[in-house]
């Protein structure tokens, strides 16, 4: 289902591989047997594909599906079709996940220096490494084995990349050490002096910014992300976070392990972010801010105090997500008695 | 009056042809074989030049101007210099638009191939396309006749450009099908993956994303704008639309035909969204919701539910405007209230 | 203390010499020949290093630091440990800009032309500039002495860039002049057409962008942040603004001198904006306002009306500050009352 001109193709597996790929249950009476070719989403999926369910606003595209099989939550199975085998389980997104992963493994590098990438003799290279067109490796950098550096990336001066890296395309390092398994998506920027001066009439004094990025393993950072290297701290990013496009993190920012930043969301100076903190899209936090292990904060909140552990906060200026969504309703009624007593 | 260095200048023009051009009306009496050289704004421009009056606004710019002739309302002619020329417009921007044109033709392609580019031999290019210096097209990569490939520009494998599009420089194009006509501007981002994965303490699992972005014909996007390619279904962008500058556009979304999205506006997952919608600047909209054919959202909203066609809706949360300004009315009242009570 | 993989030292320094670069006083019976090698922040500096307190905040690091000197408010010395030698400043954090810098110089440019950038024979480039791998500077552009041009970074037609410039890694300069020692960070895109065009039915129809923009001395443009060019007039940045990462600023835009916009600020087209203000991140101004000299505004604010000099505003729609936080706490007031009446 996939477009070969994009991905390609394992497979094909058995029901009954999927489902021990997968850790999924099948329902009794299921031929184990039956031969899959790929996944597909609900509404084009085909007899030959693997589909999956797991947000009940698609309950009729479920219902009208001609997938093979699907994955689905206990609760939903009712809604199947008859014909539609049906792999079982708690966390059918995670589920789905290893079967795609099963038909589209990721792509391995292929090794080599293309023509037109420039790598300064002073840096090092891992074994297998791929570098693309255009791509600059300079001096003293240091990149780990099986990393892809893609076309007119740009790796500056004693940068150091860790092994099975991919670096995108056109994206900027500067001044950072990135762990293992780190995916920096196209037009990324690390390593840029972070936003520090003494604001002045006579002319606002740039302090210098002498500082790093730290960045962990297995971390994912968006297109077009921007993250500021710290003053003289460093600026951190926890093992395992996901961060999605457009998003800044200004100098000294700390984040925890498995931290989830959606798309467009800053985070302003000297903020320590907790572990599997989640933001939601266009957050702002303040700087100098301590936001608890496990916040979750809505999407588009303005955070100016600092938030306990697994608090959610939401709004602007940001409340406890309850106090907020009272708010927002005690002001609709209070305009409409407004109305009215006009 | 554009600056040679960067405008070439076709022309001169007679307003008799100005007005052909631009299907406008000249005043009685008016001399229609005067020649005009070029456009230029109310305050800067000199008696050669034509200009144009969209805003009430900039009516005492219009009053002082030294313009030969303007393009003008016919609700403003009363305020014109008595030298002026008028040209009457039911649509002063759009007539003033024909008539820049004609003096400012958008600059031909210079076809060829700089040295310094790389196009790998299973590349297909059309006749007469411009590829600057350090752009790389990657395997299996079709452009279409007479597209400019913008200095370092990166078009990876498989990716599929129309004719006469302009994919600006740094851009960074993957997954992808993009139609006839498209403009790109540097820096932008398309077919990244988009971000999926089930959260889990264990480690975030990443889902394969294995749709693509499709583009319609007569697109412009915007500089640093980032378009995720579908989880399994593609993203998609109707022929048309017109993107700003640094808007983030989430996996599986859908956009109609001609719509709108002004600067750092953002777009979540699998919101789906109708013909000639109009977000202004960061606004945000939550993901899976469907907006109506012609709604449109006042800058800085956050929408987190659907909204019907033809509405328009403000605020965080969003609400209709009226309802959203009447609450913004309430609320002052009611805070001036409590400062006299204390 | 700063890694020297990223940064090079100079020094080591006598505190009395620190003392008069930075124009601080040391306390009575201070050991001026003491001597220094480097800066630190407090948490991790030795007795060796300089470090600085300039927000109470940090009064505990303070207290516990084994900084051999620190920068200090005269109002914090009381708290200092007993053996930190004090440079007493009245703004710290200038005095500790200017004693980190002495340690840390700028470095030079490296002259010369790396053999992947693309020059244009027509191009004029100054004595002393830096072009590094992959760059393009295209035809008819001026670059001045000592420009250090990033990899990947691309210098459109025409465009004129000043002396002792920093342009970043893949930005990308079109259709502007650039003014003397401006940095431009990577990533950041500099003279797209603006978004111009008479919204309609029949098509969207492109309005020519005839301006430029133009850049004033000392300016810092963070790292993926995006200026359109004027549609006729320019869109004018003044001498010594700051501008941080993710920026957008809109066609015709007018900054004066000296303003700071935190990151993912956004200016809609033909905002003028005065000297010295101060927008907080995430702010938006709406389209063709006048924000006086010395305004400030409130991160994350939504501003839709014009602001008088001197003053600062908050919210969204954005107040005079205290009226704002006013309306906060009168919501907050009557949605706990509309709880207990439930």
């Amino acid at each position: 289902m996939a477009d070969p001109r994009f991905y390609s193709l394992a497979g094909p597996f058995d029901l009954g591989r999927l489902a021990e790929i997968a850790g999924a249950d099948l329902t009794a009476g299921t031929d184990a047997e039956r031969v899959f070719h790929d996944v597909a989403p609900l509404a084009t999926a085909l007899p030959e594909h693997v589909s999956f369910l797991d947000n009940r606003r698609y309950r009729p595209e479920f219902e009208n599906s001609r997938a093979g099989a699907c994955v689905v939550d206990p609760e939903l199975t009712g809604f199947a079709p008859e014909d539609m085998m049906l792999l079982i389980s708690e966390d059918p997104y995670r589920t789905y996940a290893l079967i795609a992963r099963a038909f589209h493994p990721p792509r391995p590098p292929s090794p080599g220096v293309a023509p037109s990438a420039t790598i300064d003799p002073t840096a090092s290279m891992g074994a297998g490494c791929e570098v693309n067109a255009g791509a600059v490796v300079d001096p003293g950098a240091e990149v780990g084995a099986r990393t892809v550096i893609g076309a007119n990336a740009w790796v500056g001066p004693g940068v150091v990349v860790g092994e099975d890296c991919r670096i995108g395309a056109n994206a900027n390092l500067s001044h950072c050490l990135i762990g293992d398994r780190v995916t920096i998506h196209p037009g990324v920027c690390i390593g840029q002096p972070g936003f520090g001066f003494p604001p002045s009439a006579k002319g606002h004094l740039d302090v210098p910014q002498l500082g790093r990025v730290i960045v962990g393993d297995d971390v994912d950072i968006g297109a077009g992300t921007t993250i500021d290297r710290g003053a003289g701290p460093d600026t951190t990013i926890g093992a395992g976070c996901r961060i999605d496009n457009l998003v800044q993190i200004g100098h000294n920012v700390e984040l925890g392990r498995g931290c989830v930043l959606v798309a467009q969301s800053g985070i302003a100076g000297s903020t320590k972010v907790g572990d599997f903190v989640m933001l939601g899209g266009q957050v702002g936090l303040a700087g100098h801010l301590r936001i608890g292990d496990g916040a979750r904060v809505a999407g588009k909140s303005g955070v100016s105090k600092d938030i306990p552990p697994g608090a959610t906060f939401s709004g602007y200026p940001a409340f406890p997500v309850r106090e907020h969504w009272r708010q927002v309703a005690t002001l609709a009624k209070l305009a409409r008695r407004d109305r009215k007593g006009d």
